[in-house]
């Protein structure tokens, strides 16, 4: 295996459903260092520091949502890469708004499958799954092998994308990779997203010298990973034929407590404080228990290992916050 | 194991959602022979010869899509047993309109459970899954161990299906069993639905002397179930408290080729003939390959086990179109 090389990029059209939400914040800017050619999917323009917009600048905006096919045509055409990010994310969310959450990640993933087929059938396409299709009890750490049994309609729903988008390569050559990510956090969460990522909000919450609520003892294991590392592992994907039609796990391989994660939080910000409370019933009923990944396969495949301890990766993102609120 | 008593039917009132289809309506009438308070919640009257209405008499019914939420809640309350066979079938077609299929059978199952969790938890929901959400080259037996990799979106939608009723089971306690259903035929067929199942449609063709159309040479093996087996297997998981959360495979456990049963029907009906087509490509994609369900599962728990041999099945299928047609 060697390692896909991202100069590639520099010949290629992307296209980023959702580039204005928190991950595809930070793959856009990615993709700039790479001089891809960009365009963006998003139904609103960011609510965000007035730098945004240059930074965004040369950048071709889609304003729409990705459930509409006229836009979704337009956005479509002439792309090499389509990164698709757009979407509704939360299990407790889909289980409160199970037709909310088909409507919204089903109907939208099918009506770009559908532009792709009809506009751009040899286009490639990389989607952010999640370690939620996963069930409980799982041999860890999980290996993509692992059997799927989601918890929530998120879940199902996430599962149900990943077999479109395979279905949608066999039937007619749209090129597809999946990435089931862990527990991603990271910088350029903005403040109206702070439900993404239970990190982020830890962060959040303890820069404001708040308490962290962690359910039980918290001593369910996670595995965190660094935004960084996961936008590696897309651009990595988008460009590499070997990871044409495959399903890869992307996290750390390593298990943290919840609250060990929390604790470090705290110790890093100087601030916050945990607390304790008995678990919810909405919140146990989606808990997965411990999880790990293993990423042996998209190791062996692309060369791609995450690089960003949790410890080093938590004390920037909380330093940037830090910078966010002077 | 002891075989659930059907006598229990008496008791109790019974919702089958598409009722007026061609296994709904043999459902029906075994769900009468067992003397069930019975509605049915359907989006027309049938267009069928007038013994129908009498043989109706007695049931209630629900006009209206299973999507309305507003006539889904009127329908669900008070059931004790639901069978939910509404919705749209065919791989092919699902695959040629995917947006249709995700509507019709993922928001109408969504929207059923969604009535079910408000209005009446406690019920029961009978739902037939299909043996199209396995993949290509499956261990034959295949039992319900067999990783899944639906070829269609209609598969896709079905494994979303099953996993939303075992996460409402979960998360409210709405009881579900699953049924995996190979390949049914029998009577009861009506002339509008004359592609709800091959065997029905070559018994169709071979009745007016028409060709059979067979792609290729016909060698894949099929498990040919006659429907009234599969209406034990429905009643017999609708009042078995063993069946709930689980899925069967539900089969005759028997592989025919493709050919021996075009060959059989014609023999059978005196009419008719075999005419080798080269595959279309749009059925070559959906092409399972040999398919044979193991159903110890459903024997072990249920006591359920397919009875009707292909041979007398299809002769008394025949029969009974000869003389709809005198």
């Amino acid at each position: 295996m060697t390692q896909p090389n991202l100069a590639a990029y520099s010949e290629k059209q992307v296209l980023v459903t959702g580039g204005l939400g928190f991950m595809g914040f930070n793959l856009v800017r990615a993709l700039q260092e790479v001089n891809a050619r960009l365009s963006i999917l998003s139904r609103s323009w960011p609510e965000r520091p007035g730098s945004v917009e240059s930074i965004l600048a040369g950048v071709t905006f889609f304003k729409g949502d990705v459930r509409d096919p006229t836009v979704v045509d337009e956005a479509v055409i002439g792309c090499d890469v389509i990164f698709h990010l757009a979407g509704k994310s939360g299990s407790i969310a889909s289980n409160a708004s199970p037709l909310d959450d088909l409507d919204v990640n089903s109907r939208g993933m099918l009506t770009l499958l559908e532009s792709c087929r009809r506009l751009n059938p040899s286009t490639k396409i990389v989607f952010p799954s999640s370690r939620l299709v996963y069930g409980t009890n799982a041999k860890l750490p999980a290996t993509e092998a692992t059997p799927t049994a989601p918890l929530s309609v998120y879940g199902i729903h996430k599962l149900a994308a990943e077999q479109y988008l395979l279905l949608y390569q066999r039937l007619y050559g749209v090129r597809a990779s999946v990435l089931r990510i862990t527990n991603p956090y990271g910088p350029f969460q903005s403040p109206e997203q702070n439900r993404y990522g239970i990190v982020n909000w830890f962060v959040h919450e303890a820069m404001h010298d708040r308490a962290l609520t962690v359910y039980g003892k918290g001593a369910q294991l996670r595995d965190y990973v660094h935004v960084d590392d996961v936008v590696d592992a897309m651009l990595l994907a988008g460009v590499a034929p070997e990871a044409d039609g495959r399903i890869f796990n992307v996290g750390s391989g390593r298990g943290v407590s919840f609250l060990a994660m929390a604790e470090h939080i705290i110790r890093s910000a100087g601030r916050g404080r945990v607390k304790h409370v008995e678990w919810p019933p909405n919140a146990a009923l989606v808990e997965t228990g411990d999880f790990v990944a293993d990423t042996s396969l998209i190791g062996e495949c692309l060369g791609w290992k995450a690089a960003i301890p949790l410890e080093s990766g938590l004390e920037d993102v909380i330093a940037g916050y830090g910078k966010l609120m002077e």
